[in-house]
């Protein structure tokens, strides 16, 4: 069964403890992404060591390969990849814009193209319930359309009728409330009239969370901002807030401070693949020269097992060789950062002095370290 | 300081103990291959845990990335890698062989191209010795020539004498003899007399250990059992011997058969990598669409860390997809059974039924699993 607490709020910042079947989620909290039912050069049981608490799997992506039918025979996502903590999994709206092809989309779905080979597919806020009840996460998320940036207001409006629409089907079509717990997304592009209208009528249908989705789609950091502390004044006190593919330490504690619980995003693990490492001093770059005869660790203070065990001249030398141990050092790093960060953010937020951790961290994370 | 105990024979397969400083191996031990420092897809944790006693490094690699002098610099390989059990570098001779361009061959030693940015070096056997100390390996390998499987009878017994010489100016310039041994590498090709030469010879000159080079180049397996057992018949019983880039698991037993005590080789590693798994039953091809909903662990009786987490059907979805975690599974499945494999070809030795174990092992291993 999953509940949400309120423990402690800093201004807008908000610490909370999300309860599920496969256990509890201390927030804030940042979500590794597992695309393809793996986060990309780690083992589940290094997200254990790293201190996951939960992780998200693509609805789009798994439905495809290798399919929700294989995955439900394999007894759900969480036996299939052996991960036994939370999990969630999103609504498929926003790959089916950004990847899928041929797009159609009615009152009734989305038909598309896979970006695979082309098969003709069929989305609908029905369908896309049964897809996340086979794979099975502790939450799932609402069908939705998630517009371009470049979309003009009117198309907005229009899209979000329909995305409203899609909620109220797919909770209708929803039956396995005792085990997952569904989203409902918050859209409306930049435009403050349209996300009010969104979160209200969410609100009505009443979710047990609520996502705020198509940000990050090419929008300012600023425009980011003012969207998700303008939706978040809306929303219920009482129930979790997810900031859906965001984003960079600083845009999660600015969100933080506009009261987001929840995040996830591809940036620490696709970074640190190309070696770029995300650490409390900002971003490294190990590929630069001046690593090369560095023998310190990623961090001095950091505990993780990259940092307690090699030093930068080796991370170097394994990234440059394109070695799949340097994709894995480098992604353990980055991923324990943000998990040590959110629990940073958690403890001030308990003591009442996030706006000091704020000022204290904001002008070093978007930093190059030198 | 280095020293084998022969513990054990079986007919002519034995079972030993080689000392060194990083610690002690049991043989008969197979050496995962950790070519530019890294054995690919695996953490030193990890091959702890698949038991490794000792891994290799490729002098030829490690001296052209990230250089001798880095990893002089950064306190040695051991350090640099962070792997604190023993090592072992090769000579560079078959890579120079198989990799370089432009070769030319002196008594002097060879100058070749690099086969990455066509630089000019120059191999000699003081200059190997330097390159071996300076990465500290507790065993390494003077520098030879490893003539192609397609010389002529002429051409090998030439190339002989110039590594015999060769093998003579290593040991002397070799200073380190307190923390490293030096192995010696017959050579001669196919050809019993030549094969005799060098042994004798290199016996002469007293090396520690032994080494047969210029093996599985492309000669059949009679040929290679053949001169395995012929030169083993004549190297002294109380030193190790080391067969080189060998092999399939019937390959190791039929080599361990013929008194070979040490292999290595990349088939393992490489081919898991390619989604095909070494098991007790033969050959796993974990892409075939058998195991599309097959959630048996590869191996239901095998205790690493692939065969009690996850299924058939899983490994064959990450493969499929070219996941890394795909790779590191396969990686750590097919090593955990090379390691098992010496450790039960030790114990039938020990206990005196290594030709019974022989005829059970041998029909399976080449086979395809169906």
């Amino acid at each position: 069964m999953f509940s949400f607490t309120l423990q402690q709020t800093c201004g807008k910042a908000r610490a909370g403890l999300i309860k599920t079947d496969h256990g509890d989620i201390l927030t804030p909290v940042f979500m590794p992404v597992g695309t393809l039912g793996t986060v990309k050069a780690m083992s589940p049981h290094e997200l254990e060591e790293i201190q996951a608490q939960i992780i998200l799997g693509n609805t789009y992506h798994l439905y495809m390969r290798p399919g929700h039918e294989l995955i439900l025979k394999a007894g759900g996502l969480h036996k299939f990849i052996s991960w036994n903590r939370p999990m969630l999994t999103d609504s498929g709206g926003f790959q089916v814009m950004s990847l899928a092809a041929l797009r159609k989309i009615t009152k009734e779905g989305v038909k598309f193209r896979s970006h695979i080979d082309g098969s003709l597919h069929h989305f609908t806020p029905e369908s896309v319930m049964e897809v996340q009840e086979a794979l099975g996460a502790d939450i799932i998320m609402s069908f939705d359309e998630c517009p371009p940036f470049a979309a003009s207001k009117d198309y907005v409006a229009k899209s979000l009728t329909t995305t409203l629409l899609w909620a109220e089907r797919g909770k209708k079509a929803f039956t396995n409330t005792d085990h997952q717990a569904l989203f409902g997304i918050v859209q409306g592009g930049v435009y403050e009239d349209l996300r009010e209208k969104s979160a209200r009528e969410l609100m009505d249908m009443d979710f047990p969370g609520y996502s705020i989705g198509g940000l990050a789609v090419g929008e300012g950091k600023d425009d980011m901002f003012r969207i998700t502390a303008f939706v978040n004044d809306i929303l219920p006190k009482h129930k979790p807030r997810y900031l859906m593919g965001v984003g960079t330490p600083s845009d999660l504690l600015n969100n933080i401070a506009n009261g987001v619980d929840m995040f996830d995003c591809v940036m620490p693990t696709r970074n640190a693949r190309k070696g770029s490492i995300f650490t409390r001093y900002g971003k490294m770059i190990i590929k630069a020269a001046r690593y090369k005869e560095d023998f310190r660790p990623i961090d001095p203070l950091c505990g993780c097992y990259t940092c307690t065990h090699f030093s930068r001249a080796y991370i170097r030398h394994l990234i440059t060789m394109n070695e799949i141990l340097g994709m894995r050092l480098t992604t353990i790093h980055s991923l324990w950062f943000y998990q040590e960060l959110m629990q940073m953010v958690r403890k001030a937020i308990l003591e009442d002095r996030f706006d000091a951790f704020l000022a204290e961290m904001l002008p070093v994370l978007d930093t190059i370290v030198e």
